[in-house]
């Protein structure tokens, strides 16, 4: 045994004050839906009868999901918006979020700007902080969202139709590409350096976008592992096959400007991390999207059979990259 | 940075496979109010509109709040045991929890005696598992449970009443007390030592006197700090005094035999980890509750100030030991 039983009283009392410290913070204080929040046993939701749960939980471990000492405002800001991101994937509406953060010990300024960065995350997703659990161990998170959705209307992953459009919800490939900035290992131009790490560490979900797809998309899911791995994902649970036109897949200038063609592009197909909204949908229901200035971008079509397909520019199949490139050996979605 | 960005396809492999197998146990098949489980981007859960949602999340980190090599059969248990125990302390009823579950690798025949170990508990509680994530990174697991109880009739850590009752639900004390046996520090007759090692490893949620006490109990909560310290808790969130008759605490035969009075005695009064109840009742209810076949011990009153008294059999105000004690240099509850 490493860890004898101590008598930790002074420990307990710092913990205790951080829950004191999250109670306080804005995204903690009472919302809609949240009857009773932060400081029992349990928080109470209420939920009106025509409406159900969407739930999610994610972890994110350090020197895997992100890198060993990193920027606790822009950690607090990840954690919200990977979470948040797969409340928009099912068209759900956010209500709130519990947050079990383990801390190898406390530092006040460290927690401040922690807690500053989810704070401010999670006003932007207007999410409430309604429970948690802190604990002293190996720096990781795991946050579970909660949000509600009409009965019947969630967005799953199942349901696809041959015939649909398949459709993204913006430039990919930006987080993947952001890697070598992130771990300080290259440099670039302040402005295309923002940029991408801007959507490695602040991914903002596409909730507005999940909202409107609700009643129209047939299927979707927010892009996490990578779009091949993903739309393999919605081929596998709608029993269909997804064919991407290589030369649609949307990249940014930062991107490009950044790592080239080449690397960007396969950042975009397998490098994951984008929570940018991949789905399915039937074409008549793509003018009033991009009408509504809405993002969507068509990259392919559902066709019968199964799997994902990769086509080049001259509509021939493409051997398909090593799929679900992981970071920092992330073994997680 | 110790960890660079690796493509790690054949470990996601493996953890993909972790899902697919939790996804196969019984504990993951439908169940009531689980309107979509495993396997999409979020679980959903519907609810009726006179009954409102309990959460709670609660993490358990190796070394921290279980010894670094644990039985992982127990584990799986003490697991959703200790979750759900706040779920009995709110009067809910179970609907479902998800796992959020670190590994340092991945191990078949340690993943199936876990699940065994979460299955069986789970089963007990009646609660199912709707989702979950499964990550790489030092052994620890994030549990947030949810169950259903009618607007506004859940219990709370307010509303203790001065006249009042103040009871626990069982002997205190084993949990604390196994220790020396859970850390194999010390040996005992197999009869004492299952019986304290299985109050350690498999605390069973108190889920039918949450029910019971619906409507009846003031105030209440699960006992994992300690029995003072909880009762601390209690007297601050309702502004009252709670009183304990120190000679009135339930302590099993086995934990006496085994540790002696006076050991046995800081266990049940500070030790934490039982995850019985302790509420406080008006007088007329007590009757009814011990009729029922419930377990119910009156340990004390609620008197108007606040704090928490301890009394020697001759009403003698006792000094308080030190509360709180925290296993394995625990920070949490």
């Amino acid at each position: 045994m490493k860890s004898a039983p101590t008598s930790a009283k002074p420990v307990l009392g710092e913990f205790e004050l951080i829950r004191h410290y999250f109670a306080a913070a804005s995204c903690a204080q009472a919302g809609e839906g949240v009857a009773l929040g932060i400081g029992d046993d349990c928080a109470l939701l209420g939920l009106p009868a025509d409406e159900q749960l969407a739930i999610s939980t994610d972890t994110l471990v350090a020197g895997v999901h992100f890198p060993d000492f990193p920027d606790p405002f822009l950690l607090g800001q990840r954690a919200v918006g990977v979470s948040v991101s797969d409340l928009a994937a099912m068209g759900a509406t956010p209500i709130g979020f519990t947050l079990a953060l383990t801390l190898p010990g406390v530092d006040a300024s460290w927690l401040q700007a922690f807690t500053r960065g989810l704070d401010q995350m999670a006003q932007r997703c207007a999410i409430r902080l309604i429970g948690g659990d802190t604990t002293r161990g190996p720096l990781s998170l795991t946050l579970t969202v909660f949000g509600r959705v009409p009965k019947g209307q969630a967005l799953t992953r199942a349901g696809a139709q041959v015939g649909d459009l398949l459709c993204v919800g913006g430039e990919l490939g930006d987080a993947a590409g952001a890697l070598p900035l992130v771990l300080k290992q290259q440099h670039t131009k302040q402005a295309v350096a923002d940029a991408l790490l801007a959507r490695y560490w602040s991914p903002m979900p596409q909730l507005e976008l999940g909202l409107a797809l609700r009643g129209k998309a047939s299927a979707a899911l927010d892009i996490s592992d990578g779009l091949l791995a993903d739309c393999g994902h919605i081929a596998a649970a709608s029993g269909v096959a997804l064919v991407i036109e290589q030369a649609h897949v949307p990249m940014s200038a930062a991107l490009l400007a950044f790592a080239g063609e080449s690397t960007a592009r396969q950042c975009a197909l397998s490098g994951g991390d984008d929570y940018r909204l991949a789905f399915t949908l039937p074409a008549q229901y793509l003018p009033d999207l991009q009408q509504a200035g809405l993002p969507v971008y068509v990259i392919g079509r559902v066709e019968a059979g199964r799997g994902v397909t990769l086509l080049d520019s001259h509509g021939q199949s493409v051997q398909l990259p090593h799929s679900g490139y992981q970071h920092f050996g992330s073994a997680s979605d």
